[in-house]
Parts: C-alpha cells; structure tokens; sequence
C-alpha cells in the first residue's frame, strides 16, 4: 500500500477559482487528483531529457495500406527491435488509409530512434511519437 | 492513382547539407520523403485548431490496474462515446502499472474532450493526448 | 492588497520527494511557488485557446542584417500594427546575424498573426512566437 | 555571398495546393522560404538536443514590479551571469504587471538553466523560454 502525505499550498484566491473551473471543464473529481497529474507530467518531461531512463512510447502512424511493401517494413522494423516492440493496434479509417498504433518500451533514447525510423518509412502520411517516462523509483513505485 | 507534382526549392548550400545529414540518421530514404512529412505536420496542426476538422486522436493511459473502478469508468466512456472510440490496446509493463491506448474519432474538439476526460480519471498516473488530422480533402486525397 | 487561500493536496510520498528534488533543481524557494506556476501555466494555455482573449507576444527574430530590405519591411510592420507592437530589443550575435525580439499586445488570434507575419518576412532566418495571456481577471488580478 | 543550391522535390498534387493556401494566409512570399524555414526548425530543434550547443535564449517574464525584491534578484541574476545575459527589455502592461524580455547567449544546457532560475523567481508570475540554436556552421554560415 502506499503511502500518501498531505501537503498545504497557499495561493491567491483568484488564481484557485480559475483554476477550479479549468478542472471541472477537463472532467476531474478533485484538485488534488489534478495537481498529482500537473506534477507527474512535469517529472515525466524531465525524466525523458535523459536518453537512458526507462519509457513507453506509443507512435501513431497514418498510411495508406496500399503503400507497396510499407507493410511489411514496418513489420520488419517490428521484428528486428523485438524486445522494444510489445504491441501494436490497427484501425481501419476508409478506403484507403489506416491508423497504425505501436506501444514500444525500453530506454528513451533508443526506443525514440526506433520510432523515428517508423515515422520516416515512406509510404508513413502522418506519424507522431508520444513518449511516457516509466522510471522505477518516484513516479510508478507503490 | 494519386497525382505528383514537381516543384524546385532554393536554399544555401549549408542548409541543405545539414538537412541532408538530419534526414540520413532519422531514416528517411529520400528528400523529398521528409520535406512531404514536414509540410504534412505543418497542415495537420493548422487543420486542428478548428475544432470542427475531423481527426484521430490516441489516448495514452499508464495507470494500476488495481485502481478501484479505473477500468470500469475506463470502458464506460468509451461505451457512451461508442461514435468515438474505435478500438484500443492494453499493454502489462509490470506488477502493477498498465498502459492503454485508447483510439478515438470525430471531430477534434469533442475527441479532445472525451479523451481529457479520460486522461482526469482517478487512478490515472499519467495520460497523452495525440490529435491527428484526417480532414478529407487536403492530406488524405488519393 | 490581494487575498491567499491555503488548500490541502494529498500525494503519494514518492511523488512529493521526486517533486521537491526537482523544483530544488529548477532554483524554487518553495512548494507553493513551483505548484502555482504549473497552475498558472495550465490556466494561459487553455485562454490562449480563446483568439479573443488578451495576450502578449514575444517574436525572436535571427536574421541577417544585410539581408535586403528585411528591416525596413520589419519597421513597417511595427507601424501598421503600432497598437500592438509596443517595444522591441535587437542584439548583434556576430558579423552577421541579429536576434530582434519584439513584444506585442492584443488580442490572442490578432497578435498571433501579426507574428506569423514577421516570422515569414524573406531574410529571418528562425522565428519563434511566444503568446501569453494576460486576460484581466483571474491570472493577474490583485 | 553565400551559395544556394535547387532541388526538386515532388508531391501530390492536393499535399501542394493545401501547402499553397496556408503560407499565403503566413504572409510567405515564396514556397522556398517557407521551406526553408520548416527545414531550419528542424535543425534547430536537433541541434538543441545537444546541451553543449551554441544558441540564444529569449526569456519572457510576466510578473507584478511590486513584488518585493524580485527586480532586485532578477538584475542579481543577470549581473552574475554577465557572460550569458546581453539584453533585456521591459514593458509596462498595466498598474501592477509588466513583461520583462530577457536575452541570454551561451551553451545550450548551460542557459536554460539560468532561465529556468529566472522563471521560479518568487513573483514571477508567468515565464516561458525559448532557446534558439546559434550553432555556427550549418544555420548561419554565408
């Protein structure tokens, strides 16, 4: 189980009733929930500056699934980056095009390579690489 | 069959050598490849500030799974969003921690919405949003 | 005189310490300060969503000052828009190039634009726009 | 005088005409200039990932000129960065706030740390940075 603490934050009135209604607007249930969620991903930013911390990343990938032999090179990069390459989704988006979604995991600076090289395929209309710092210690551990 | 076109670009000497190292060691097999991509990502985010334009979003989501009522809530939005959210991924990165990838479609600022919505579930260590443009004309024309 | 509230934020004790080793890092004297920035920094983002909403713009502007009638077009921007460009600042990095920054004021989308402008001027080399909100009310008042 | 080269690059007709419309809504001139424009963002953005880098940073601070002490710490600051802070200017935005642009020159690590001491300055409201890559070869040469 882990352990929580309770910290006190002083702010300007003005500042906590705007702040108030940007998180009822994003959905959240309580600010504390959305304050843990600004801190993490201030961490996670900072983590990912170093190229050998630990990550997941997620590259969406949109192309036309006629592309010749596209396919079967991004299967190959799959393949050949096995132990980075965990999972992957397809979807269909019309005739022509597909959305391509690779999770890939290791070290930041590696896995981000790997993700370049699928986003840079040709044939690949549209790519972004979305990196998420997993880093043992602070942010994951219980 | 789509049509090309040919155009001459311009630029100092140093300018393009430099390009052309970048390109090398991001994968890129030809120039024009990466210059399509550049001028792609520039419409793409010109095409998503409105939030009318239709686009794919990808919702990362690294969360515990023995967050109580997470992946309830989780499937519940996505069941009363089911226009939205076509499909997704879950992937196990340890003991406790996940990541799903959730993909949605529909006009930009209400898949921007479900999916802040979703990245604001308690529970959720960290979520991305990834927008991408798929507005028919321009980018996706054959 | 303005007025302080002081709030409770409950976090898991490995966030909190990963958190203060970081903002110790980034030269905060305290917690408060570094949480009110982030909450600060989310709140500029989501007005400057708004067009309409009131903003300043910081242009960086690296060009080369011999390049033709580069500062004479600049000048001439700076005074069609002189109820936006207030103040500007040039800087001499070398035999060559210049970096011009110039602030401007207005609403959002209009001042944005105005930048877009002198960032696509023949002669500037690397342009960057900065918007921040400045909208009345809750960011700024007393 | 510096040497320009032409390439040719092809694209789909749609891809071209889209491209078209938007830099002429820029204010771009001429389809080589905002080319060379995307392809020097994206070398400066490579470049930047190297903290040992050439750039210049554009400091922007939003902060109320009441605050206690904080000129007085910020011009402490730059004084004891005298190498790296060359200019800075400052505008009044109203009673109580005002926008102060801070220039600072140096290796690419070593400046954003300066500026990130700037930004959590107590009394500064809102600051962003922008880091510039001067890195002499390939950017700036004639």
């Amino acid at each position: 189980m882990k352990q929580v603490e309770r910290i006190g934050v002083s702010l300007e009135k003005g500042l906590l009733s705007a702040f108030d209604k940007l998180i009822v607007k994003q959905g959240y249930q309580s600010r504390s929930e959305a304050i843990r969620d600004l801190l993490r991903r201030e961490l996670s930013n900072e983590q990912l500056s170093d190229p050998k911390s630990e990550a997941v990343a997620t590259v969406s990938l949109l192309y036309d699934h006629h592309s010749t032999k596209l396919m079967e090179r991004l299967t190959g990069l799959q393949h050949s980056h096995l132990l980075e390459a965990i999972s992957s989704v397809h979807v269909h988006l019309g005739k022509h095009d597909c959305l391509e979604v690779i999770v890939l995991r290791g070290r930041a600076g590696q896995i981000n390579k790997v993700a370049e090289n699928m986003v840079s395929l040709k044939g690949v209309k549209f790519g972004r690489i979305n990196l998420i710092a997993t880093e043992g210690g602070e942010l994951l551990k219980k």
